[in-house]
């Protein structure tokens, strides 16, 4: 069975694997005290070109979500995110169970638009009641999108130069960064995140790693008391190493790099080979999550072999469903998707 | 450098890491729904004798006491502990955070007792005001507990009594579990608590594992809609099969057992050498924790070459010093402590 | 200076004055166990025409809000309410703040339409993944509306049926429901209420209170422990009579219907003054609240002498403000405003 | 039937209904910016001679401790209070419930002692796991205490220290203060609790209102955003004024201290009825609330005419009650009470 549903079906890149084993009898100090996350921190700095930024690593991508936007927001604050954004509508209400509410804002092609922003703002502030309303606090973006799709450096500057004219901070979900950063078509680059960001995570469980994201916090900002938070969230790990070993690798030799490289092409490939079979797309995505729209009869037909994600119904015979690559997908899998479709 | 420091500074036990290296290819649903999570809620559920129990993964400690409490609990409701349960002082107050008291019951070497439990629900339920007072709802222990020591078995059979009595889950934090079930000092086995608790879980963060808790909820009685709560609190991992992955290799051929008599074995010594060498103990922990008091000349020395947690001053001259053992501790790391002693 | 900027600028009705001077020295229990509270329970019962309701009562309307989604949602639950509704924009995050997500319908009116309640509900239970998403759990309307307008009793049904088909309760804001009910243009009764939703309120302090709503749990379904939840949120008054004497009286002879009447008699002529004035209006309002479109240099004279509401810019030259009437609202005040406008 | 069962059971004293009929048609702003706010405020500082202090009106008595404290605290921080603070078991948890511990630390005759907050705040900082724990960030007293006890200055200038010491701001709960102003024995005034206090409230609801307490920030360190956190907690009241009304009309004329000299007046009495007729004390309270100790027999002979509340079993044969005094207690109930006893 081949599988294309997700870039979270295989394990991790097996350099990760032995580095494992090369450190697993060493004497380390828990809760992100050992040299692992000092030296994923080092180097996460110095790829970033931020030599003021603080680093901390949490085990999966709700919990760094809640806990990053619990830490940062006041009380009388909200998160301001697109209508089909992560914490909108896939965390289970992870977001206001720590008692904070998230503004949708119209999305378009999984992006917000600053102007978007700009007027829920301004009309905030305009009302002259907004003490009676939850003030926007934060904004929270995704790149790559939920639909696969980059913000370009000109989008991001607006909605950064929005945030500090009106004192959010700007936080990008970068659960699959590294397919955003070696997309073809983008000229983000996360020296821009760190520089337009006051604090972006960088994914790890999506892209090679076993599980893990490395928050930045871009510019010396990271809240007081962030361990003791992260704690009462339930998201401090005991050997915090393993996410500190795993981050290590990953920013060693430009290995996360070049996994997510390795995942752009095969996705490149993979369009043509649909594009080819004579599928249309449902949007034109540079990363690695592919949305293709097939017939129903050619859907089922395919299911008896590969796995993919649903997506959306398109019309009655039509579904437009999600093929992701990762840093595992081969080039003979993709030779014998080719030959399925045909 | 010696390291008794804790049972969480090394890696996990190599089957593991085998393990990991022998299924890293094959693709595998996420969020706890692949084959391995499967199996090892097979193989959880037999050893336990509980047909009927349901079997969870959660990545750690903090995390799984909040998830499980926070799931179990109605909104009136609170969690009894002892004073000295790692819920009442030691997570950051993750489980207020959550919106529920935690009462705390005097301990007595890190136990609650039975009676003391059935004083604080009988005079909650006797007053008559009760309604505008926390409800004692679930009972949480530790077994090992902070102190290493061990529920004997005519004990958690009247701390079961109780809860049940008055209709409050008895919830087990077996975050060091083997260590109590393979001490020379025990008569509660797996079985036992399978029996006499509600929902418990067996420890693999401490207990030889990379990260990871299985949570037991003994009798068919997992709340309703776990899996969105368990998002809600960040808990809920993509690639489940990292949890399932080890903790269906530590069920595989009684390993979990047999790392864990190790550690035991290890202590038993470890508490001759100390013994030998005339320093008395804070008390008589009969698993993998050892509580020593160090005059503070002996602790100064000691710790250029051994790595020790402090627990407490004893006095102007002395000092309480946990050393703990584990799945990695060797005769090896005892022979020389020995030599250091001497 | 005329002041029709809302509904809760003046006191209370004199008969509630009346009523706490009579029983002033009167000794009762305290906590809504009053004979008041009892009183004005079965009062409201046998108007509600629903044998099995239970009413509570609560000092404010945030609270209520708060006190009556918080107790009857599931942990795992959000609230469905329109985009303009009090507890999606104007509470200040109080929902958010217990934890539950408030999902947004888009409003007609400042109504939801059935169909879009029902697509919301059924694109839910359509999603493979919805166990990682907030679940629909109640719905919440307003009526009148935020917008002083009604719900028609065919929509009302529309709606229930939807709520009772998923499972929803039907919760209808009733902080201005007086004035609903005794609109002219309304097909609406207490009793169509009492057996459409399962829960409302009668709100007090819009309508002739010094403070208070009135919580109908139309059919015995009244959350357990609700008491102890009450309290927990701080919603549980000491002296409840003070709710219970104004409740008891407003609904002996009529008073609670009757001031609502005048308010509406007073809304009608109103807005045929503004009319004859030549000044449109933003909506047709059947409700004691009129939206009135004014040129900004009106605007600015009538601010001299009369206090309206704010409501929204229309365009450079106009604004649209709200005049709101009430039980205090007299003819005299009319007649000085009709002058005023000449 | 005579009712000493607590200070709420009647209605509010006659100065304030007859400035509430007085004010009632005035037409005033919402929200707490009505003049009559206002002008309590403005005597309340004088009053208390802080000339920065900024003083909130709120409902009632949980609800502020609820507000205060949740939007005092930070979310790493937990509250201190005495085991028998009301914070600690008579809330239902309504500041867990907000998300934050309450330390509780021993009582003696409902007080805390400074040099146990000294302790449980030395023990904390000298731990070098601290970061794991909840932060004690505020510190919790109630005056008079739930027993009706007094702080002498000496003790609350001890435990002033030990706060500002430590950067803990002290609350004090002052459901009741009135009757500890007016005590013969107290050498505490306002003005010193103003002092030594960074935030107190002034009690109503139990000192001659029909609701509501004063908040009283001592030093201008009233929390940014105080009214989007309180509307946050459903505590926001539209008609303020019903507060402000009531706060402006205690304090004229010192109605506020007049009434509670006059309750402690009758307590004073009361003390010496039952001490006549030979019942000894549970504790000495210099307050309007005394704790007696009647044999069962007694108890249940009075209790046919008389309401008194139940405190705690001494023995087999007798119970402790508490009478309570108020503004509204006439020297004719004493008398008939006395004739009772004999």
């Amino acid at each position: 069975m081949l599988n294309f549903e997700s870039d979270y079906t295989t394990g991790c890149c097996p350099e990760i694997l032995d580095r494992l084993i090369a450190t697993n009898l060493e004497s380390q100090s828990g809760y992100g005290f050992d040299e692992y996350c000092k030296e994923a921190e080092i180097k996460i700095r110095a790829v970033c070109n931020a030599p003021d930024a603080q680093v901390e690593f949490i085990a999966g991508g709700t919990q760094t979500n809640q806990v990053v936007i619990a830490s940062m927001l006041q009380r009388h604050q909200g998160v301001v995110a697109a209508r089909t954004g992560h914490i909108s509508c896939h965390e289970a209400g992870a977001i206001e169970y720590t008692g904070h509410k998230v503004f949708e804002l119209p999305q378009v092609l999984g992006k917000i638009r600053s102007n978007d922003l700009l007027d829920l703002v301004r009309r905030f502030y305009a009302d002259a009641n907004h003490d009676h309303m939850v003030f926007p606090g934060m904004v929270y973006i995704s790149h790559p999108t939920e639909y696969g799709t980059l913000y370009s450096l000109s989008e991001l500057t607006s909605i950064s130069e929005v945030c500090h004219e009106y004192g959010m901070p700007l936080f990008l979900d970068g659960a699959r960064l590294g397919y955003g950063l070696m997309s073809n078509r983008t000229d983000v680059t996360i020296q821009d995140i760190a520089r337009l960001c006051d604090v972006f995570y960088i994914g790890g469980t999506k892209v090679g790693a076993l599980c893990g994201e490395a928050v930045v916090f871009t510019h010396g900002n990271r809240p007081e008391h962030f361990l003791t938070m992260k704690k009462q969230n339930g998201a401090l790990l005991a050997k915090g190493r393993l996410l500190g070993i795993q981050f290590d690798t990953l920013f060693t030799d430009n290995l996360y790099f070049r996994i997510a490289k390795h995942a752009i092409d095969m996705a490149e490939r993979l369009k043509t080979i649909l594009s080819d079979a004579g599928f249309p797309f449902l949007l034109d995505s540079p990363t690695n999550q592919q949305f293709v729209i097939l017939d129903n009869a050619t859907m089922d037909r395919l299911s008896k072999d590969v796995k993919f994600g649903f997506w959306e119904t398109v019309d009655e015979d039509h579904t437009a469903v999600r093929f992701a690559t990762s840093w595992s997908t081969s080039a003979k899998e993709l030779d014998k998707l080719q030959t399925l479709l045909k």
